[in-house]
């Protein structure tokens, strides 16, 4: 049996928690978090306020902002355990402070009210030692089948490519919304498109699934669609428009 | 027993094809194309290449490109029958030629190589008089459940939305492939990442469900991923991350 303590109780914390007590070889014996009211959220589990009564573990689990993770990796002790942070944001060695630690990066977007598969997310790992490594897949394994060896240049980018299809994306549905509520249609309208245009990259590439009309510089449709747009709207279209033709134009 | 004829053999034309063939009250009696070779598609159905050839029926559906269908108003003639369009881009008067017109505009994105489900996708109708408006909606409840008036106003703002959440979040699904491929992941690996991000939207409304280093405007992070990104790329990030950062950090 794995044991292991999460520091932190935001929506990672939660999710890998409710992940791991579904988990026959891992067992949460702690959750630490700063603040006590968020807490609760893990009433079946010894909880704790305090870094000096922090229980002893195999692993620990910084599942904490950036920033977080950064301060707390200099006041939690070394136990000679093994400690693993959850931030596709930065490297490795921002727990070099313990002799055995690693990254443990689950690439998805959480959210409090919604429950995630965690046995499809891509578990993305990295440690300081093969023997860490192999510790991280262990604990990994356990609730992912999907398990990926990346460093830290490839986690950098992996978050990058993140914020372009999940941060920005989701900001293009609320521009979608905006548009929608400013003529009187329902944002319900859109959410079989929303859901078809993410459901064809499983079976084409992006580039094979672009449409509409920048690929072909219709001016008449894109004219008409800047007209009805706010300026923050009208720069973005803009942008992307020349983007695509830029990639997709020039070969047809 | 509804007749019609569809004019265009791409793949609008093809899919409701498709969808009408299932339908029992609604019989597709022939197939216009002004190429024959893309009128092997409809081996079940009479074809033909001479607008002179075409067939009386009940309804015309011009599923053709914007360009095409405003050429092909001027030699189609008005059999008195309805005469459709399936297009969001242009208006109801395309079809003025004709005494009875309308819209016959499914809301969706249509390849060749996907099957659609033509139950869930919104069909925005209008026409030049409630009698028309009625036939329109009597053929569109044949093969899908969700039918909306929409009028060339709204038609227009939603095929601009439909750019926005479909054309140009296919193209950021683009960056995510393109970043990944320059440092050797799989694409794979964010497709989870892109189908719980268009899932999302069921249960929260895109502005909720935002996330990410933009709402904060969390520097650190935002630099890093600068650096890793090409031209086009950055100015793509950079603008999108004020744009979050202008809706969303006010709020924090």
């Amino acid at each position: 049996m794995i044991q292991v303590v999460i520091l932190g109780a935001g929506n990672v914390a939660t999710h890998l928690y409710k992940a791991f007590q579904q988990s026959e070889n891992i067992e949460v014996i702690q959750v630490y978090n700063h603040k006590p009211e968020r807490l609760i959220n893990f009433p079946e589990t010894s909880t704790t306020t305090a870094i000096s009564k922090l229980k002893e573990a195999h692993i620990y689990i910084f599942a904490l902002k950036d920033d977080a993770i950064l301060k707390m990796a200099n006041i939690v002790p070394d136990f000679g355990s093994l400690y693993l942070h959850t931030s596709g944001g930065i490297g490795l060695d921002a727990l070099s402070n313990f002799r055995n630690h690693g990254v443990f990066y689950p690439l998805q977007t959480f959210s409090a009210k919604r429950e995630v598969d965690f046995a499809e997310i891509p578990m993305c790992l990295e440690a300081n030692s093969d023997k860490n490594l192999q510790k991280t897949k262990e604990l990994a394994a356990g609730i992912s089948e999907k398990l990926f060896e990346t460093d830290s240049g490839q986690r950098k980018a992996l978050h990058a490519s993140a914020v372009f299809v999940c941060n920005f994306t989701n900001y293009l549905y609320t521009i979608g919304a905006d548009i929608c509520q400013k003529h009187d249609l329902s944002f319900e309208l859109l959410k079989p498109l929303i859901k078809e245009t993410a459901a064809k990259i499983e079976e084409l590439s992006p580039e094979e699934a672009q449409t509409g009309p920048a690929i072909r510089n219709d001016r008449g449709t894109i004219e008409g669609h800047l007209e009805l747009l706010d300026k923050n709207q009208k720069n973005i279209y803009e942008l992307l428009t020349a983007s695509i033709y830029n990639l997709h134009g020039k070969k047809l």
